[in-house]
């Protein structure tokens, strides 16, 4: 088992990452709980709630709640079911909450034990290669019918612990989405991070240590930047590379049509076209292209109207005064906010889109 | 004005007291904010909500939010319709909201505060002598049907502005609410204070100087207090002596059968007869008592079963393991936790609820 500590404003927590930890749960605890509530999915329940609960003494009172799976649970109904079970299982201001699960348990489990009385603490159990961003760094949130993760606060995990034994069970879709986002940490952080992680031709047969592996490098970049930026005032807008097309593609495209990291990596391919022409450099258009190709990443796009994308990008959070503002490399490691000039971008956008509905 | 620093976890802000200072409200913002959500009730509306408005420029965007007057308004309901309004008013992370109005109101705003968008500035605008307690200290809530205030954060403030001039559209019973939680700042600081505050025999008629004068000095224990121990680990503890019965008697009579600080003002004066009894020591019991029933504070309780509120008293947030823990005073100004054991305290509360039934 590795493990590496993270210092947020309040806290300093250890993320766990190994095989089979999830049995080991209970005895990574800092604290004896008396209570605890586990909260998971209907997919997951199957899975691991059992190994979980298990981890824990007889004499401890171990609660469960099981949401359904997916983004429609982050509501504010689930979220004020989920506080009216803990008020009736007795959870106290010692307990402790486990989000075992992906990032939507992880946001919504998170946003509950930042909100119970107050704030108790809570362990994060992701259960997908996506979440080891998530899990890391304290955005807790939950959606609101007008928009997504608009009610959340910034809530650090007492733990974060991280069994790649649960990884397995990933469809090649989550699998792909997931290591988007480890691309992109490698991408903002270092150039022999990226090509540790691009020579593996194909991630759905990678060894339990090379998944550790790169899934602790990520965890490293994300920790380090939210250290010094916890609550996105500056770097920390850097962690959205890929994000600005990313997430227009996601809201154009309809949430659950293409996946979180699918969609950020085409716009991290649109981000580093950009960063080429708008700061003459070159960088590894090719290569990144091939390996996401060779994984089964979805680059052949229906048609899409790309000034309808780029007002979508103009929602973005980074956008100030609705100027679109673009996280581009200046080369790999050295990531750089730009603010865009739209009709440049629009110019730039319709080619891609061209080049990717061609393909 | 007269201006005190509080520093919390993440933040230092400042408490403003003095007359007319709504008016003066942006000017003592640290930020030129773009748009303003003030949220307010049906009460302060009509007397305090034009001044503030007012006092932001013509160039700000400055929206409001009117919520029903009274503790059912601190509902999840609410909550979510705040934060509905402050998106369709366009809040973003750079914005403000305003608590204008008493508790409720700064405990509800602020948690809208706290929880939009991971978290926004907010300022509290107190208008009721009790919310000098509540506004300073970053406790945030809503009420859950099974109880007071367990949804919430802790979250500063951005800072406190004061208006003494407010204070004077208040009704007697508030006023008695407010004055006994700053009786309660003095005994658990000073016996300087607590004769500076008793020897004006009629709250209804003090000046705007002293009323400064004694805001100021509750607001310097409670925000001592806060600063050692913001989480309520330890310390923080002591603001809640008298709260032990007071609570009970509210939650037993039904809450707005007594107010707030009418069901403190006996609490305090239960712990200061068990402090007595328990410790061996002489307190000032029968000068609170004269100048509470001088205040024409509520000293006569209707019939209570001790049974009952004995029970009541071991939900307190401080029993262990269903022990109940009361704040005594070993003198004015020294108070401590003790663990009271329950068969005692039943005879103890007896004779006391007989007392106050009979007068």
């Amino acid at each position: 088992m590795e493990s590496l500590q993270v210092q947020s404003y309040s806290n300093s927590y250890t993320v766990y990452v190994g095989a089979n930890v999830r049995h080991r749960l209970a005895s990574l605890c800092n604290n004896n709980y008396q209570t605890i509530l586990i909260i998971t999915d209907t997919t997951i329940e199957n899975l691991y709630l059992e190994d979980v609960k298990h981890s824990f003494s007889a004499d401890q009172n171990v609660h469960t709640a099981v949401i359904p799976a997916g983004e429609s649970s982050k509501s504010h109904d689930v979220y004020f079911r989920l506080l009216t079970k803990a008020i009736d299982c007795g959870l106290d201001r010692k307990s402790l909450i486990v989000a075992l699960g992906g990032g939507v348990v992880g946001d919504l489990a998170g946003f509950v034990a930042a909100t119970y009385m107050r704030g108790i603490d809570y362990i994060q159990v992701p259960t997908t290669i996506l979440a080891h961003d998530s899990s890391v760094g304290g955005k807790v949130a939950i959606n609101h019918p007008k928009g997504k993760n608009l009610i959340g606060s910034f809530y650090p995990p007492a733990a974060v612990v991280y069994d790649v034994e649960t990884l397995h069970s990933l469809s090649k879709q989550e699998i792909r989405s997931g290591y988007a986002e480890i691309v992109k940490h490698a991408l903002i952080d270092n150039a022999s991070f990226f090509q540790d992680v691009v020579q593996h031709r194909s991630i759905y047969s990678i060894s339990n240590e090379v998944l550790i592996d790169h899934l602790l490098r990520g965890i490293k970049v994300k920790a380090s930047i939210v250290q010094e930026d916890e609550k996105e005032s500056n770097i920390r807008m850097f962690l959205n590379f890929g994000h600005t097309l990313g997430h227009a593609l996601e809201s154009e495209l309809g949430y659950g049509k293409i996946s979180h990291g699918e969609a950020v990596a085409i716009g991290m391919l649109f981000a580093i076209k950009v960063s080429e022409d708008l700061l003459s450099i070159s960088l590894p258009y090719n290569e990144l292209y091939d390996w996401l190709k060779e994984n089964e990443y979805p680059l052949r796009l229906s048609y899409i109207n790309p000034t309808d994308l780029l007002e979508k990008m103009k929602l973005d959070k980074k956008a100030h005064n609705q100027k679109i503002q673009m996280v581009l490399l200046e080369k790999i490691g050295c990531p750089k906010a730009v603010q865009v000039d739209h009709s440049w971008l629009l110019k730039k956008l319709t080619k891609f889109l061209e080049e990717m509905t061609v393909e």
